[in-house]
Order: structure tokens, then C-alpha cells, then sequence
């Protein structure tokens, strides 16, 4: 892992006030491999200024080895270090906040008793206003049992609320929705669906994040059929969406289009199944995946339904082989499987201007290195490199577009929408490094929205239709 | 029901600009019995002026009525009306917001991939980390089944949401608490709590509303069996811990004191029970109890097992006989029943110095007119008359002081000690007309939180100690 503000330590030092001694502290941290991310000053007197020095190191072992370097150079004492990440978390990184003052007896008499009995009564006799009288017209529940956390596996729902709760960040920042974050103690497929289906009346949607295949898909379709609402899997929907963005663009760059590619998925959890679905729902011309058993075909027996739907839609040819050897004569790769799983060697087995989408977790299928040169696009999940290919680029217009219209659910055309519409987003400055566009992108979420909104009103997931813009 | 903000309308006029044409739409409102709340002028041209007038009115009809009269005035004309507190409540009542900026590469790598794994991965090596690394450590559920809300009973989960919402506002705002609503579409008691038992990883307490009896004693007894947070029911220890705060400082102006004070509980709601059971609790003298049924006491046979508690534990003298006949020599009269129960005779007959709280919805057991000169202290649950005796003067601080100190359950003790606090808040300044503080006392919730948080430590209910000031 390269430094990042992702692994940072604040250190406090007391520096002896003598000419030259901040700058061998600096050096010092050069000489560590670090980088300095800022300085400032706490306090300063006649004999010694005390600073606090952000510093981004690789991992926790470079950032002790730092403070040992800076407190074993005389005239420099370390009084503290702290972790900027742990820091900023502290308290949680959300609150809900009052939409209306309550600060007087009439502020209480209209929120409260005896005027909510009013807005009450007029939800129970048409239950429809809920979505106007309430905050469910804009609530999404982000829902995780823990099983397969940012890439670190089952942490168990405790541990995975930090995740969730970035979700819950991205939906409010990015899309002006309020998300809340719940990890759920239940790992049964129909318990959690039950309880979910139970909790349900609050929201507009139901966000799953960070669930193990199979259960996601399963947790999908049972949620799915008992409640009214969208049940959308970042995995699942949000990375395929971006994907699909940057194939569409990437094959641009390269004068080809969709039909006429072949397209390698590596790695076949949530993110490659589902994109495997949506490859092929979008016209991709031939879409081959291999696992690490090999290629999936027809003619092989799967026990999971995902890879039986696969084999029968997929590798007409039947092609076998692992992932080195599918490669050949492929347009684009997408690696959503395990680091360092090709080569440049197989890169350079690919057709013309070869795509490389490496995304796995925790480090890429190929390092950028490898891939420097050989690859024509080339793009990870990293925030520190280009190209940065993430479910956020998706879920948040997504579900604008979904909450915009009341959607009933999120189907493959409002997908495949989305995916077209990040695309288009970036599309005039469409460059080997800049094939999506940034998540921050003001654009972005609004044309995502309006384009999803659309396709719902067409396939007649939308309850409220007439209004997309 | 009197005028009140909670049922306004503002109605937009425009007015033929002659002199004396608005004074006569002053005129025709309060001639119709209604009140003017306040005017705005929305645009003025040389020909008339177009009005916003917000009218406070007894109900509905009250204000087609006026919209009717003033249409009806030659010069006027009425172009809409629009209600204040349906208005108030469109888009709901809170929303999520970040704690922190998510802006940049850097923000997302902090908050998100790849910063936030180390923080998860912390999170399961110690899950007591989840206090202070998420949300959970100022979260709480506002759980409700819809049986029983505002005092409009069983409108179901739906229709419970704006109160849901409210009494996450009071959180909010009187306690710096981040409270979520969550209507459950459930009403068997073990599947409630197991529904609620997976999804309390997000929060450090259940707060019950607006569910009926006897589903919210079984609830919060089976819940509170399967989780190690507090379920706290505000009709139950918000409402009696408001009660006893009132009757502490109304016997305190009589010169009483709790020992020798007969108390009588009209009503055995959730309210009544724990009113009963907190006054046994803080040592009141006689507490007598009646409903429907007439007075509870030993050797008679109940279903439940909260009369049956209360028939061993009161009325000592097995006394018998409706609301009317235990009044007879009490000190003070608790009303949780219906509207009218009792009479100003009734009240003549108690000992001197009668305390009446008369706290049934939608109206009091006796009316305001009917008590004047008659009980030397009344008290309603209304925000429009004095001494609003309310279960927010007590659940703020009762949570704030839970969360402070992590506490895993509330009990008496703890009640006993927000009571305390709350009739310690205001007794500097108590009066007949001022036996209990106004909710936004700024002094109210930090003396309430202090208090219930030392009653924790003493009772080893709070995890963490030593730090109350």
C-alpha cells in the first residue's frame, strides 16, 4: 500500500528552538519513506516550538518506526502521536439533525401533541402520505450482516458499521438522502429477510452492503418479493453500473463498441456475477468469467444458481481454461477476483488496446507497474490513482433517480441507464485516464437520477411518473 | 379544544385596497371565535393587497367556517388556504447529516476504502470500540407497533410515524441524542423483541412509544432480557418520573410530604402501571388505584399481572368504590383515564389542598373551568395551559444520562433520580401554576442526565463509572 491520508499519524513534537532542527526533523521523515501532509504550530516560547506534524505512512509498523526516528534526533521530544483516520471517526460520522426548530410551545404543539394527532389520522386514512407527511419519501436503510467487509471478509455486523455508515455519508453528501446504517445479528437468508421486511415502513429503500455471495443474492429476491420497495446491493447494482460506465467508454477510446467486444470477468462474487448479468442484459458481444476453478461454461454442473444462469448465458464457445489463458484476444478485462492474478504478459495477449479494470481487494489483479505501458486503459478501486472504478460512482444516482419516482424496485433497465448516463457524464473528456468520471463530479448524480427515473417510468417501476425533467 | 397553533390555517387573501376593508377581515375572524396568529403581506398593488393570515382555529370546521366568512365580504377574496401543521410536517420532521466533509480523495480514503477497514478491523478485535468509533454511542430506537398513538389508539405503524419522528425531535433537540423512528409491522410480543433484538447493534437504547398495553410491559420485559441496552417505554418511565417530579413539589407547596400523602391513580394504561409502581417505589404513603372496573386491591383476581402487582402493593385498607370515592381525603388526584371522570365536587371532598393532574387525552378528566378555585394545583398534558405535566420533561435527560455512562438497563432508581431532578429543577420557583419546569429549561436535561447517570453507578447499571460530575 502507498502512503495515503488513509494511513496518517499526527505526531505532537517539541521542537528545542534552534536553527536548522525543524528541518532535520523533516528530513528525517524523508529519509523514513514518508510524506509530510501538514504542520502547525501549538505553541511556540523562547526555548522550543511545539508542532503537529501530519505525516501519511504505508502501514502501522512505518509510522512507529517514524516516531522512533524523530524521537532519537536531539533537541526533538514526541509527546503524542495520534491516528488521523481513528480520529476522525470518533463519535460516529453522522447525526440526525431536526428539519424544524423546537424551541417554543407552538413549535411543540405542531410537531408534537396536540397537532401530530392530525398528521396521524391523515396517514392512517391514506397511507400513501407517509411518503410526503414523513421522512420515509427519502430514507434508505443501509442494511449489512457483516459477512464481507471492504474487502477484509466476515468482521461480523459490529464491525462492519463504519463501512456502513460511509454509505450512509455518500447517500447525504452525494445524492441529499438520509441513509441509516443497520447491522443486523442474523445471518439466515429468510430471518434477515423477514426482519428487514419488518422494520421497512420508515424507509424508501433497502441498501445492502458488505453481504457474502450467496447470501445477497438470496436475501435479494426473498426481500425482494415481501415488501414494495428497492433492494439494491452496492456490490451488486453499484459496481456493475460503474463498470459497465467505463467499458463503454474505454471501448470508445478504442473505436469499438459493445456488441462486437469480448469481455473477461475474473472473479465471480456479487460484483462479478452481477456484472456478468448486466454485460450481457447490455448487448456485449461475448462475456467470458472464470473463477478460480477455471472458466464457467455450459456443460459443467454448478450448485449455485447465479453460475448456472452464467453458463447458460455466456462463452458461447465454451472456452476453457483460467484467466491467463482467457485473456487471449479479449478487448477488456475485469478483475474483480485477487491480487496479482495476471501478468503484463497476458495483458499483451489481449486484442488491440487492451482494457484492464483491476479491482480487487485489497491490492489489484495487476500492479500498476505492469500494467504501465501495456495496458491502454487501465483502472482500479484505488482513490490514489486514476481511473478509480467504485460503486459510489453509481448507487447515489441511482437511488435519487429511485426515491425521485417512489420506485418499487430497481431493475436491469434503470441499471443499465445509470451505467450509460456515468458514461455519458464524463464522456467529453474521455481520456485513457479519465474513463469515469469523478464521484464528486457535480453532474453526475443528477444526470444518473433523471436517467434512472426515466427508465422506471418506462418499465413501470415508478409510482410517480410524468414529472422526470 | 381551544385555538391553539396546532390547528392553523393560513389563508391567503387578497383585499381590495380601501380603507377599512382589512379591519373588516380582522372583524369577521374574531367574530367567528377565531384568532388572528399573523399576517404578512404577500404583494401590494394600487388596486388591493394581497395577505397571508394565519388564523388559529378549533378544528376543521372551524376553519372552513371562517374561509366561508371572509370569502363572503365584498371586496374579498380568499385565493387559498394552506394548513400550518400539514405544511410543517412535509418532507418529515429530521434529516441525516455528516460529521464530517466528504469532499475530496483524501476525505473519501479517511471516511471510506481504504481508511475505514483499520477501523472496522479495530472494531472486531474490541467491539467495546464500537462506542466510540460509530454512532452507537448517542444512538437510540424509537420503536413503536402503532397500537396506541397520541391518544387516538391503534392507528397502526404507518400513522405512528410523525409521533415516532417528534419524539426523535425532543431527542434531538433537548438532548443532543440521535434517534431514528422505526415502526414495526409486527404486533406479536416475542417476535417484536426478536425483530428489535437484531437490529440494536446501531444503538446504545430501545425507547417504546406509542404501544399499548399489555404489549409494552411484555415487550420491555422480553426485550430486555435479550439485549444489554436500556428499553426505556416514555408513557411508562417518562410519564411517571414527569408525575412524581409534580407531586413532589405540589405536596412541597402544601407543606406534605410523599410519606403521609394518599395519592390516587385514575387509569391503568401504561402510564397508570408505572405510576403506581414508581410512587411505591419513592415511598408514597397510600397509593390507591382504580379503572374501569373500580378500585384494585388484594383478594380480588386479575388477568394481568401488572394489577395483580399492583393489588399486593396499594391500598392497604382493600378500600373499594370508583374515582369519585377514593378522591374522598386524598391529597392528590393522578388522572391517565377519559375525559370527565370527575367533577369539582369530587375535588371538594379531598383533604386540603387538593392536587388534581388531569393528564386524559384528548381532554382532561376535569376541565380547567370546572377545577379553578377549586384544586390549589392542577395540571394537564396541554402545552397551551400551565403546568404541562409530559413524559419529554423526563426522557431527555433520562437517556442523556443512560448514554453518558453506557448504561445496560434503567431502573427505579434511576427513574426516581430524574423525578427528583426535575422537581429540584424548578424548585426555586415553584408555584401552583408552576410545579413543574418548562421542557426547554436549559438547566433541566443536564440536572436530569447528572442525577440519573449517579443513580446508575450506584446501581451497576452503568458501564462506564467514575466520570459523572
Amino acid at each position: 500500500m502507498s502512503q495515503s491520508p488513509s494511513t496518517s499519524l499526527t505526531i505532537r513534537t517539541q521542537i528545542a528552538a534552534e536553527i536548522g532542527n525543524f528541518g532535520r526533523v523533516v528530513a528525517a521523515i524523508g529519509a523514513a519513506g514518508a510524506e509530510v501532509g501538514g504542520v502547525d504550530i501549538v505553541r511556540s516560547t523562547k526555548s522550543a516550538v511545539t508542532r503537529d506534524i501530519t505525516v501519511y505512512v504505508r502501514d502501522a509498523a512505518h509510522g512507529e518506526a517514524i516516531v522512533a526516528a524523530l524521537d532519537a534526533l536531539d533537541g526533538v521530544e514526541v509527546q503524542s502521536t495520534s491516528d488521523r483516520v481513528m480520529l476522525s471517526h470518533v463519535g460516529g460520522k453522522m447525526t440526525m439533525q431536526n428539519r424544524a426548530a423546537l424551541e417554543s410551545r407552538d413549535d411543540l404543539s405542531m410537531a408534537y401533541t396536540p397537532g401530530v394527532a392530525r398528521v396521524c389520522m391523515a396517514i392512517q386514512h391514506d397511507p400513501e402520505r407517509t411518503w410526503d407527511l414523513t421522512i420515509r419519501g427519502n430514507s434508505v436503510a443501509v442494511i449489512t450482516d457483516g459477512s464481507s467487509v471492504v474487502g477484509q471478509g466476515d468482521l461480523g455486523p459490529l464491525a462492519a458499521l463504519p463501512s456502513a455508515e460511509a454509505k450512509c455519508m455518500f447517500l447525504r453528501e452525494l445524492a441529499g438522502i438520509d441513509g441509516f446504517p443497520l447491522p443486523l445479528t442474523v445471518r439466515d437468508t429468510d430471518e434477515i429477510s423477514a426482519v428487514v421486511s419488518k422494520i421497512v415502513s420508515v424507509f424508501a429503500g433497502v441498501h445492502l452492503t458488505d453481504m457474502a455471495a450467496p447470501r445477497c443474492f438470496e436475501v435479494q429476491k426473498t426481500l425482494g418479493a415481501l415488501i414494495d420497495i428497492p433492494v439494491l446491493h452496492d456490490n451488486q447494482e453499484g459496481t456493475s453500473a460503474a463498470l459497465l460506465a467505463g467499458l463503454i467508454n474505454s471501448l470508445g477510446l478504442a473505436g469499438k463498441d459493445l456488441a462486437n467486444a469480448t469481455v473477461l470477468i475474473a472473479g465471480l462474487g456479487p460484483s462479478g456475477v452481477a456484472t456478468a448479468r448486466l454485460l450481457v442484459a447490455a448487448g456485449v458481444g461475448q462475456v467470458l468469467t472464470c473463477n478460480r476453478d477455471g472458466a464457467v461454461h455450459a456443460g459443467k454442473d454448478y450448485d449455485e444458481p447465479e453460475l448456472t444462469w452464467i453458463a447458460e448465458h455466456t462463452n458461447p464457445d465454451r472456452r476453457d481454461g483460467d484467466a491467463r489463458e482467457l485473456l487471449h484476444g479479449a478487448d477488456a478485462f475485469i478483475g474483480l477476483s485477487v491480487p496479482g492474478l495476471i501478468d503484463a504478459a497476458a495483458v499483451k495477449a489481449m486484442a488491440s488496446d487492451p482494457i484492464v479494470f483491476a479491482l480487487a481487494m485489497p491490492g489489484p489483479e495487476i500492479t500498476p507497474a505492469a500494467a504501465a505501458g501495456v495496458a491502454t486503459v487501465f483502472a482500479t478501486g484505488r482513490p490514489d490513482l486514476p481511473n478509480q472504478i467504485n460503486s459510489a460512482l453509481a448507487f447515489p444516482g441511482i437511488w435519487r433517480g429511485a426515491l425521485d419516482c417512489r420506485a418499487t424496485r430497481i431493475d436491469d433497465g434503470m441499471v443499465m441507464a445509470a451505467a450509460r448516463a456515468i458514461a455519458e457524464t464524463s464522456a467529453a473528456a474521455v481520456a485513457p485516464d479519465h474513463v469515469v468520471p469523478s464521484v464528486f463530479n457535480a453532474d453526475l448524480v443528477p444526470n444518473v437520477a433523471r436517467a434512472v427515473r426515466k427508465a422506471a417510468e418506462e418499465s413501470g417501476a415508478a409510482r410517480l411518473t410524468g414529472a422526470a425533467a
